[in-house]
C-alpha cells in the first residue's frame, strides 16, 4: 500500500509526463474538474471505478488506484495562514468579507451555516475586455442550528 | 471624529432599533447588499453620498457619515483561524480546495492570481426540495504575474 | 441595545442573585438544559418567546431579551487551546481519540462528517459505587461528502 | 524494536491488504472497537495477549506486538487546531459548548472535572428517516478537586 | 455580584493595606497556605464558611465572599509560556524533566497519569549552609487508563 | 560520532531488548533514577565513568558512551504546550498554581527564584487505600535577585 | 520529474561549481537579475526558452528545465517572521512604515492597494562616501477597490 | 503628559477635522512626507521645533508636542502577519522576494545587511496609461558584518 | 494601593514633567542606573528606603513608594518576539550567537548556565572616531547543573 | 557542494574526534573564539584563508572549506522562544531588561539602535570566591535614525 501523499506525488508526476490537463483527467473520470482535481490532490475519497479510471488515464499502477479510495486526512495547506499569493487571496476574502457573509446569510436564512460538505464548487473563465475574470461559485446547503 | 470601529457599533445598534435589514439599507445606498454590508461593517470606504444615505437611513449623526468615508484598517476577524462556525466553513473551503483552486486557475489562466480587490461577491438563495442552498459567487479579475 | 457579551454578564449576575440553577431556567424556557445554557452563555440564538421567558425568569430588562435574539459570534473560549482543566479534558479527548473517531465514523458511514449543527448534546449523572460518572451524549447527523 | 509510529503504519497497511475492518480486529482482541482502534492508532498501551492477538489477526511480525505494549506519547493530531473537517467538528463542539459543559457539570457535581483517563467512549449509528445520526457517548468519572 | 477577577484584585489590595501574610490568612481559613492562596488568587472554589472567614480576615464586603464561592475559570497565566522568571523555572522543569516523569511514572505505576485534581501541593523552606532551598512537594493520585 | 538524539534512540531500543528498568540502569550508574533517566533521555551531561557504566549495562557501542558525555541541547518536549496527558498535567499545575508559587515563595524567601539548575527531583509511590499516589519532590536552591 | 525545491537545490549547486554570479545567469536568460533570481529560487514560472537558457548556462539536465516551468508554491521563508538579519530588516520596514505606506498611498491614490503581482523590483548600488547604499525600488500598479 | 498612542489619536482627529493632507503637514514640518507621516503615526522621535510645528499646523495642545518628542516603542502593526490588504502586499513581497534580496545583496555587497535605520523611503505616483503605478524607493546604507 | 503598572506610568510622567534623567534618579537612589531603571520600569522589587528616595526625587505620592516595594510580575515585552528595532537587535543577538554562547560557556565552565538572577548589567558609551559604540556588559554567576 | 548545515555537522564531528577545543580552532584561524565559533556553527561567512585554515585544523575535506565561505541563512535557534536553559537565560535578560536598555540607550545616545552587525561579543571567566562568573561583553556601534 502507498500513502495518500505518495499517491498525490505520483499523480502529479504522471500528469506532467503524459502532458495531460486536469480537465482531460476529469473527463476520463466523468466528474467535474473541481471535484476530480480535489480528489487527485488528496482531499476526496474516490469510488473504485473512479480511481481505476484515473489510474488508467494517467498510466499508474493499481496501488495508486487503491490509495485513491482511502479516506484522506483532509487539509491541503501547510501553514495556518497560506503564503502562496493565489491561495492567500481566498484567505483574504474570508478576512475582509467574513462578517458580511455571516450577517447576510443569517438575514436570508436564519441561524445556521452554509455546508462545506454538502457543497459544490465551480470555476469558470469570464471574458472581459478589461481583462478576463475568474468566477468561482460556491454552492452549499444551508444547515439550520438544531434546537432541543 | 469617531473611529471606524465605533461607527460599526452605532450602525449595528441603529439597525437593531429601527428593525432594518441589510437589504433595505443597501437599497437606500443604491449598492449591492454584499458591498453595502461590508462597508457598514468597516471593510470598505464609502463615497460621501453613500455615507450620508446610510446615516440618513439609519438615523445616525453626521459624525458616523464622516467615519464611513475613512480608509478602514481592513480585516474583520480577530483570531487567525476564525472560530464562529459559519465563518470557519469558508476557511475550511480554502484548506480543502486551496490547492485545487491553484491547480485549475493556473491551468485555465497561466501564472497569476485571482484579484481580491478588483472583485465582487454575490450571495443568493437557491430553492431546493432537499433543503435550500446558499450560493456565493466570487468574481475577480485574473492578474498575470509581470515579468521584467 | 446591549451586546451579546453584556447580556451574558447580566444573565450570570441575575442567576447568582436569584439563586437559580441552569436547570430551573431551562425548565422556564421549555428547553433542554444544554441548549438553554449554551444560548444564555451566548452561543445560540433564541426565539422571541424563549428570550422573553428567560428574561422573565431572571428578572431582567427587555433589552436583554432583545440581545438574546441576535445571531451570536459563536466560540466560547479565549485561547486556542483551553486552559481551564474541566474544558481542557474535552480538548484532550479530541487529541487522543480524534483519529479513532475518524477511522470508525468513516468505517461505519463512509466519507463524510458528523454534524455539529444538526446536533444535540445531553449531560447526565450516572451513579457508580466507585464514584459517580458524567455521561455526555453527542448526537449529530451524518453528512456525506457531495460529489459532482 | 520498531517505534510506535512505525507500528501504526504497519497496522494500517496490513488492515488495508487483509481488507479487515476495525470492528473485526476489535473482536479478535476482545475489546470495544473504540478502545481497540485507539490502541492500534498509537494512543493506548496493550497487554501482551491483546498485542499478540492484534498481530495475529493482522498477520504482523512479533516486533509489532512488542511495540504495541510500549507507553505511547499520546496525542494524535499534528496541528494545535485540527484541520480535517471530521475531526475539526469535535474541536468546534468544545469551542461552542465548552462553557456550557463547565456550567452544567459544576452545577450537577460541584467543583471538579470529568476524567479523560477513567473514561470510555462509544460510537453508534442511529437510524433516522431524515438521515442517520452518529451518536458518540463520553463516559468519564467525576473527579472532585481535593482540598487540603 | 462582582467577578472572580475583581475579587482577586480586592483581596490583593486588602492584604497589602492590612499588611497580612498569606500564611496568616490561610490560618484564619483553617486551610493549607497553598490551597488558600490558590483559592484567593482565583483558582479554587471556597465553601461558604471559608469564603466568609477570608472576607472577615481581610475586612472585605460580603460580595467578595460570594464571588469566592463561584466556580473560577482556572488558569492563572496570561501567555502560553510564562515570562516571569520564578514561574518560568517550573515550566522549564516540565521541559527538561517531562519525558523523565513519563518514563518513571509509567515504570512505577503502569499506563496512566498523576492527577492534578486529586492533588495537593506543599512548599517548605529547607535550611542549607550553601543557601536555603525551596522544597515543593506535588502529591497526586495515580489514575490508571481505563480499558473497555 | 553519533548525535545525542540518536544516542537516546539506541538507549531506548537496548533497554527494551534487554528488558531492563530505568531503576536497574540507574543503579548500575550509581545515580538517582530521576537524574539517570533524564541523562539517558538526552537532558544531562554524563561524566565518562557514568557514560561507560550506562553503555556497559545496556550493551551499547562506545560511541554511545561518547555521545552521552556531550552537552545536550536541553528541552524534551516538541510542542510548546505538551499534548501527552501525563506530561500535560504538570503544565496544568504550573497554569493553576503558578501565581500561588510566586506569592508564597516571595513571602517566604523574598525577591528571587527557585533554581531549576541547582535542583533535584525525586519520585515516590505512596500507598493509599483509596488508590496509590505519586509524590514528586522538587528541591531547588533559592536564588535572590542581585542588586547593584 | 523533479520537484521545484529539488530544482532550486541543483541550481544552487551548479552556480557554486561553475562559479557563476546571478547577474551572469540573468544575462544568459535575457531578464532582470531580480526576476531571474526569484525564478531560479523557486518563486516564478519560466517560459520554455527561459528555462532552457538557464539550464544551458548552468549545465543542468533537461529535467531541471522542465521543473522551472511548473507553477511554484510561492513563499520563500520558513518561519512567519524571518530570522535571517538581512531579510528581517525588510520585515521591520513593514512593521515600522506599514501604516505610513497605508496613509500615504490612500492619500495619493484613494482606496486600493499596490499590486505585488503586476510588480517589478530593482536593486542598485549607490556609491556614497559615508558608505555605499542599497537602493531597492518597488514598482507596482495601483489597484482600486471595485464597488458594485 | 499624554502617551504616544494618545498623541497619534489626537493627530488623526485634528487632521480629519482640519481637513489637512499628510503632505500639507509634512510641508509645515519641513520634512519628507514619509518621515513626517511615520513620526506622526508614532514611529519616529521629533525634534522640538518639528513637534511644535506639527502641533501648530494641526491646532493641538502643547502636550501633544511634548509627546511627539518621546522615544516611541516602534512597530505599527498589531498581528505578526498584517491582515489589511494594502499592508499585507508588502509582507508578501518579503515572502516571495526575501531570498532573492538576500542572494543579490550578498552578491553585490558581500556579507552584511541593508540598514533599516540609516534608511530613507520615498513614495511616488508614476503615470501609466494601463493604470498609474506606485513606486516605493527603499534606500539604506549597506552595513558589512564586523569580524574580530 | 496602586498596581505596579500604574506605578510605572506615574514614574514616566513625573520624570517627563520634572525633566529628570534616569541617571539622576539612579543617583538619588544610590544604585546603578541599569538596576534603578529596571526597578522603576517594574522589573525589580525595591527596598523601602530606595522606594522612598525614588518617590521623593520624582515628587510622587507615598502609594507609589508602596507599589515599588511589591514583587513585580516580571517581563517587559508584550509580544513573544519584540518588534521595537532597538530591543529586537538583542533578540537577534540571541538568535545568531545563542549556540555560540552555549558552546563556549560549556567549554569554559562545564555543564551549567549563566545566571540571569545573580546577575548585573552595565551600559557604557565608548567613543570611537567611526561612530561611538554602545558597550553592554552582562555579568552573571556560573551555576553548574547539580547531580544526584 | 555540501550545505552549510552539513558543514556544521562535519565540524562538530571532527572537533569531537580530534578532541579540539573551540579556542584551539579559533587560534588556528587567527580569530576571536566567539567569532570563530559563530562562523563554524553556521552564522558567519569565512574568507577563503580562514575557511582553509579551519578545514586544515579539523582535517576536513575541501568541500567543507567551500561551504564555510557561503552566505549562511543566519539564526541558530529552532523555536521562537529558545528552550535550552543556558540559551533561554539570554532571552530572559531581553524580557526583563529590554525596556531598560531602550530607556538608557536613548538617554545616552538619542533615537537610534545598537548595531548587531557592526558588533563584537566577548566571553570571559571572572574568578569569584562565591562562584566564578561569566562576563559577556556586547559591543556594537550606535546607529542614529536618519531623518529626511
Amino acid at each position: 500500500m502507498i500513502s495518500r501523499a505518495e499517491a498525490t506525488q505520483r499523480v502529479l508526476m504522471a500528469k506532467q509526463e503524459k502532458d495531460l490537463s486536469w480537465l482531460q483527467i476529469a473527463e476520463a473520470l466523468g466528474r467535474d474538474p473541481v471535484w476530480a482535481t480535489a480528489a487527485l490532490l488528496g482531499q476526496m475519497k474516490m469510488a473504485p471505478e473512479e480511481a481505476e479510471a484515473a489510474a488508467a488515464a494517467l498510466g499508474l499502477y493499481p496501488e495508486v488506484a487503491v490509495a485513491l479510495q482511502t479516506d484522506p486526512l483532509k487539509g491541503s495547506l501547510d501553514p495556518t495562514v497560506p503564503v502562496d499569493p493565489l491561495i492567500y487571496r481566498f484567505y483574504e476574502m474570508v478576512q475582509v468579507y467574513g462578517t458580511t457573509l455571516k450577517a447576510l446569510i443569517h438575514e436570508m436564512f436564519g441561524d445556521g451555516i452554509m455546508s462545506a460538505i454538502d457543497f459544490e464548487m465551480h470555476i469558470e473563465r469570464k471574458a472581459d475586455p478589461k481583462g478576463d475574470r475568474v468566477v468561482v461559485t460556491l454552492d452549499g446547503k444551508f444547515l439550520p442550528y438544531r434546537k432541543w
